[in-house]
């Protein structure tokens, strides 16, 4: 079976999608559509694919799955739509920003018993899955202890950040799912902290650059995530994980594998400063990923619900800074 | 001048101090009391110097200074003993474990101008040196977070735990001062979470072995604090500054400077384990230091008001922790 | 201009070619030849390519490219005929193993004024970029010293080596390229010792598999090569070049960028242990330098002459080992 | 028993020894001669040693052991001397730059039974310790090559380099004893190459300040030797052992264990740059070594063979460079 694809949005990360698509054997990108006619066009031109509508997508016979890269609140009526049409949905984070529309979103999927995978490429990403793998072969003992350092290269633009969730629902929430990925036991309490320390613009529009989130496990394993919005030397992204017997980190990206040597000092490149390039082959393990479950018929992993308890925990952290306390959220 | 010094209490870190004292060219070794007399014997021995007790060697015209690692609850006593007798003073961490006996002690010292630095050894170590001159440069701009990794090789007995003051007091007080010491502005908040996965006997004891502290400064600077009990690779040691421009780290110690690589991976060894290897070189040259402000009568540093200001923080994790909310410490 | 590629040889190297020629915009696979039908015909289909013959596809007009992937005693050949039908060639290494035939090869080439690149990948590798770079910006001043490292993961079978050419004609000709590349004079004397280590089948067999280049150019520059066949740790590909300011080295590449930190030691995975892994990105980026050749009529680089003259040097380097001493080989 | 020393020769290499010889709890520093009368006095003030003279030292019954600091021209008499007066020996490298002075010297060193240690300090670092267990351990099988790198941060003046022996017979020396410790067999064959790249004073003092050397055991063994008499980033001092399982390495020292992250890259400091400080902990393992076979009546190693071996390979690098080919040093 060769499971063909439907991509919706033409944007930076919907072309992000195509090119996996394409790279993969088992899949193949028949249509595009965006409300940008243009952008669907060239998108479609370069990959042999057709241009179409939302509407026609759906109806259409000869697609099996589609991705959405729309803007955030048109991604929990696409799902709906879609998982009613019985397609498969990949859809990028988040399902929405209100935590009640994703729960009314996700008993939609089940009621059709659509499968649903939510885009959180970190957990595709060959290092973060070579240093998952190594926690779960038991070599460093129980889990203890999760430490996420997470910091972009440069802020976005204002504008963005207005419509963004803020810094806990739209960045640290990759991290909050790292951190439920690894501590293998469901998240129960939540404190945070946040400042605007990186530009007054970001305190002005009502959000925060800089925070770190503390989450505690039911048996009391902890987490901590450390975010800020700038980091002068490239896209800082690494996982320590702490058991009883050792620890296993992942390490960052450099730009090349070389060091010079001078009376200065010996110098590394700085980090890989754009995410579309440091996670660029989490993006094709992705779409191959959620490919393999439309073909076999596995449950998609991160799924609906991922997505859903990563957004509580953001909320949660929103909370905690507003109230200064400690939050519990049941089971996350 | 030669400063001439007695060491009071001759076990495990008392030598050490008499050793640094010994190696230093503006300082002698002049007399150790023990209330254990062999152990007081032997040190003195090693080093021509002589036998004496507390009542003598604060009557001496000949001791220009003490060192004073006595078991912790004689360590209020006898620091306002020889502030009085007219003597400077060097003493181990904690003044004492409650805060209202330091601030009373701390009185007796200002009261009779005497010189006291408390013995936070870490501000000393070469590598964070080098890591404080490199954030005080400026190349990393701003600093606007710090992150500390500290994590003890394996449990003390149980019986130490027992009388250690807790955690916080007696292990993350380390860490806390260090924060202090690199966030360049005074702490006002503490959050932090704590829980028992390293021992049961811990928890049977009232204490905890694993924690995160989170802290702020008034302009929203931000410090964390992992510790844990046990690392099973060794004594964890790392810092991590954040600032506008970039980051400065200080790396961990390996046993040793090799690699080893066959099909298994290549294996640098594990960290160095012990407190007293770990930072031989901090313990040289916080004597050293100390003896230049007898010397020179430069205030001391850290002070006593360090240690006051540490033990504050620590008080509010736990506080924090019984709380479950963000405590505010005014300034410390 | 989309350059229209023919590929000689569909065996594994031929695969690796296809496969950046089809994903390369500005080429597109036309038509694929091999003795072995089933082959071609498979390699054909995946990229909606024909199966054709090595004559027609030199007298075909639709062909501008191709690339010779076949048996190395068919290479001369091949690229006279090709030259002379006015295609643009690229050709794996080497062109032949004997000097004599290469110069003739070269020869009609420049009669035909054909256009040829000769594969030595590694210097397309991006970590070997990134150091070429920089050592052609002057931060280590003048070149004085460079050290090659390269030692395969595990030796080849007999019947590979029986017809290689040896040790140094097959595997160290990579390296006598790269120390050319970077040298940044012509070498004029070769030194070399070679001993089996690895295996007696490879004595048996007129090889070795243990080796150490010394090279000089005029000026006084040196360059050391060391060579195994054996590395248990994986596919060890390292550069260091000296210089009067400093130092610049390529690191190697690990399976993956994490630690695993026990009491065992802080252990990084064993490295790439495949040439296709370890090189893949310098394979795509080598076709498409050869793509850009073609489309703008740039000299190719490396060239039919850098072909020769690696091989001279790795001639001087099997004669040097005979001989024990000192070979001069003029300009290379 | 405590071993009582001498010191013959104040100078810089004479203070290091000195301080080793009174840090070792089984030494204690009796007396000290140097041609320089107010060197020897303040060396002697400091350890509370006297000033006395060579033969006063030979003849006297309170002397255990020599340590020769003085001029090279002096060495082999002083050993012959004091072979004589029934003391044990620690000289300094070389014994002598003449292999047949070297050669009568240590046959008066049998004649006389007496306990003969040559300093090679590189043996006694803590890093190349750690290394040599792993070789010895058998993890990386059997040895099959050395790579030492080795250079220096600054050229010494060019008044050094006229009376030193020679870039091989000074420098390297220190790099061929080691070679010799870790191929764990005899050397059969050396060659060279040797330039001028760093000063062209040198040149005219008849001397090179770059170099390579290659050695093979009998059973095929190689190692390799890259000097230079500069290196911008500090003191290189690398050692990489390959063997049939695996590879393991000695890395270098920097100023400090951090690391500074900015838009420029991740900065390390340089190298350690000076040799007393980079074998700080080896000298005094030395000397510790010494007086343990001084106390045991262990034999000594490094012995006087080994400094002859050394001496050997450097004459035959010398001749290897004059003579263009390979040189046999029948067993060294």
């Amino acid at each position: 079976m060769t499971v063909r694809f439907a991509v919706l949005g033409a944007g930076r990360i919907g072309q992000v999608h195509a090119k996996a698509i394409d790279a993969d054997r088992d899949a193949t990108l028949v249509a595009i559509a965006d409300a940008i006619e243009p952008a669907a066009q060239s998108l479609a031109e370069f990959y042999s694919a057709s241009v179409s509508s939302i509407d026609a997508i759906a109806a259409s016979a000869d697609i099996d799955a589609v991705v959405i890269c729309t803007p955030t609140d048109m991604h929990a009526d696409l799902i709906e739509q879609f998982a009613k049409a019985g397609k498969a949905i990949f859809c990028e984070k988040p399902i929405d920003l209100d935590v009640a529309r994703v729960r009314t979103c996700l008993a939609t999927v089940a009621a059709n018993e659509a499968t649903l995978m939510v885009a959180f490429q970190r957990r595709f990403d060959p290092d973060f899955m070579a240093l998952k793998e190594r926690v779960d072969s038991g070599v460093i003992g129980d889990v203890e202890m999760v430490v996420l350092t997470s910091r972009d290269p440069a802020p976005p633009p204002i504008e963005y950040i207005k419509r963004s969730g803020g810094l806990f629902r739209d960045m640290a929430i990759h991290d909050l799912d790292v951190a439920r990925w690894l501590l293998g036991e469901p998240v129960v309490t939540v404190q945070a902290v946040a400042s605007v320390l990186v530009d007054p613009a970001i305190a002005a529009a009502g959000d925060f650059d800089t925070a770190n989130i503390l989450l505690t496990t039911d048996s009391g394993r902890q987490a901590t995530v450390n975010n800020s919005r700038r980091a002068g030397y490239g896209y800082d992204q690494r996982i320590e994980v702490f058991g009883s017997k050792g620890m296993v980190s992942a390490l960052n990206t450099h730009e090349s594998n070389t060091v010079v040597a001078t009376a200065e000092g010996f110098t590394q490149p700085a980090l890989q400063d754009f995410f579309m390039t440091r996670y660029e082959r989490a993006y094709a393990n992705e779409i191959a990923a959620f490919v393999q479950c439309v073909k076999t018929g596995a449950d998609p992993n991160p799924s609906g619900e991922d997505g859903l308890n990563a957004l509580i925990l953001a909320d949660a952290a929103v909370q905690s800074v507003a109230q200064r306390r400690t939050i519990d959220v049941g089971i996350a």
